[in-house]
């Protein structure tokens, strides 16, 4: 799945994911309204108008990316009508062809990470046959707990040819409070990226691991340094946009080879229209709008990357 | 909510909470052999038979017991059929009067983890009205991110009387290779535990604060010192019983007023039978043997605390 994430990057020129993060409040009216008319102000009519407004996204943007990123926060908040929208969101995203990562930032130990790694990344067994609960193409993990926490999911990933982030450094403000204490002088990301790059080295790719990491855009000095510490590591950079994370700050989470990082958007992206720079679309055209934010997205990080590669 | 965990603990004298982490293989043949019967071996008769031998436990512990500890990973593998009657338990726990602790160790940031805080322990809005998805009474956070990730948590459990327990140290062999490493000469674990304290202080009930934390009964004298940084703190012990803890290693984890702790036993409880020990029961006996593998348990942390306030 890191040779497809790879080639597909390299196919649209756009080290981009899209976050479908669907908070309620970025759906335009016309769209909750039809939804609440069918289905009433329930669980079942948010997880109708989330279904519409994703597949306007995804509808509109699927042949510019290779990949999205859903957050599965967003959809666990409406319970169980809301995880049918979050599978139903997945399926459709893989029949056009998007790679999937799951933003589960899972984590636990032996076989509770095990578990979570099947159900997100795997097959379970129930007696002699298999089946896959949520089948994304890759899915976020959380470190805190160490080895006996993401080793699960590598061995699951190993069987299924499919990938992780760890989180190392993640782009909120207070990510310091622990992350960036030092342990023998270096930062505690470092430490975490160290063992990443560890992980990453018992289960590569070509030239990039099944094991990535990821890095705030807010945080590009770090990015810098970590980019060196996991040379072979796929780097997911959430932050950019919404978060203050510009172009030029990205060019430190790629390696020379111009590969290396896949740069997250969310709100910037599937809220566009609620921009002023986007506003001429209005809320009906928001999927158009999404379509140009993609655009704008591309070209800022493809210059940025030209600029450092002169 | 912590008031009535306190209360509850004063009542059945057990400060013992029961993991619901049903897998397959601890679930007696008949009920498997039942669900696969009604529903085939699909994710429904998987779902089944947890549900069936979920009743049983809860059905032959429920009066001994102030909670439960579901571990959603052990639902989440099954995917949605897995998530429905991850839902199901809480409900049916709740008419039984136990209090639910999700041990779903969710972390994010910002709206993201507010997200998983409504899911899990509030109130979604949706237009005029507002839903609880799984609506648990505690839940169990990761803190990796920082205060960004636990004060929403804290913010929904405010206005909802809950409660969260964030994991500070586990219990598993690798937890050490982050949470101990040395930050100014101290373990991360403790400046972890720190701030657990400080949350908690901005969210007290009477002598307990709402917020919890989570540390492994495999680490009892790390457990002793966490105890002195959060005095206040009601500490989640995990660990005991088929992890390696044992009764005299968990009086450093109570306060002087013989309360404090919570611990937890998930296998050594639910699959009973399958030990030696119980295994005159049966496994068409599986509930009767958890009871008594929970008398046992209530006794052996009884004992060894009475042997503390000597």
């Amino acid at each position: 799945m890191i040779h497809k994430l790879i080639e597909k990057i390299k196919k649209t020129q756009a080290p981009i994911v899209v976050g479908l993060d669907p908070m309620l409040k970025y759906i335009p009216s016309h769209i909750v309204e039809k939804a609440y008319g069918e289905f009433g102000e329930t669980l079942e009519g948010a997880a109708e108008a989330i279904w519409q407004f994703n597949k306007g996204i995804i509808d509109n943007t699927f042949d510019l990316i290779p990949a999205v990123k859903p957050q599965i926060a967003m959809y666990e908040q409406f319970g169980l009508e809301g995880l049918k929208v979050f599978k139903r969101t997945l399926d459709y995203c893989k029949e056009k062809d998007l790679i999937v990562i799951g933003d589960v930032k899972r984590g636990d130990i032996g076989s509770t990470s095990e578990a979570y790694a099947v159900g997100h990344l795997g097959r379970v067994e129930v007696g002699s046959r298999s089946y896959a609960g949520f089948d994304e193409d890759f899915a976020t993990v959380n470190p805190y707990l160490g080895s006996d926490g993401v080793k699960p999911f590598i061995d699951v990933c190993r069987q299924e040819k499919k990938g992780i982030f760890v989180l190392v450094k993640t782009s909120n403000p207070s990510s310091g409070e622990f992350q960036d204490r030092l342990v023998d002088g270096r930062p505690l990301y470092e430490i975490v990226g160290e063992k990443v790059a560890q992980w990453g080295e018992t289960f590569m790719g070509d030239s990039y691991s099944y094991v990535g990491a990821v890095v705030g855009a807010t945080y590009p000095e770090m990015g810098k340094i970590l980019r060196k510490i996991m040379p072979k590591a796929y780097i997911l950079v959430p932050g950019y946009g919404a978060q203050g994370g510009k172009g030029a700050d990205l060019v430190n989470f790629f390696n020379e080879d111009g590969l290396g990082a896949i740069v997250n958007s969310s709100r910037g992206i599937i809220a566009a229209y609620q921009q002023e720079k986007y506003s001429k679309f209005g809320e009906k055209c928001f999927g158009e709008a999404a379509r140009a934010a993609v655009e704008d997205m591309r070209d800022d990080i493809v210059s940025a990357l030209k600029g450092k590669n002169k």
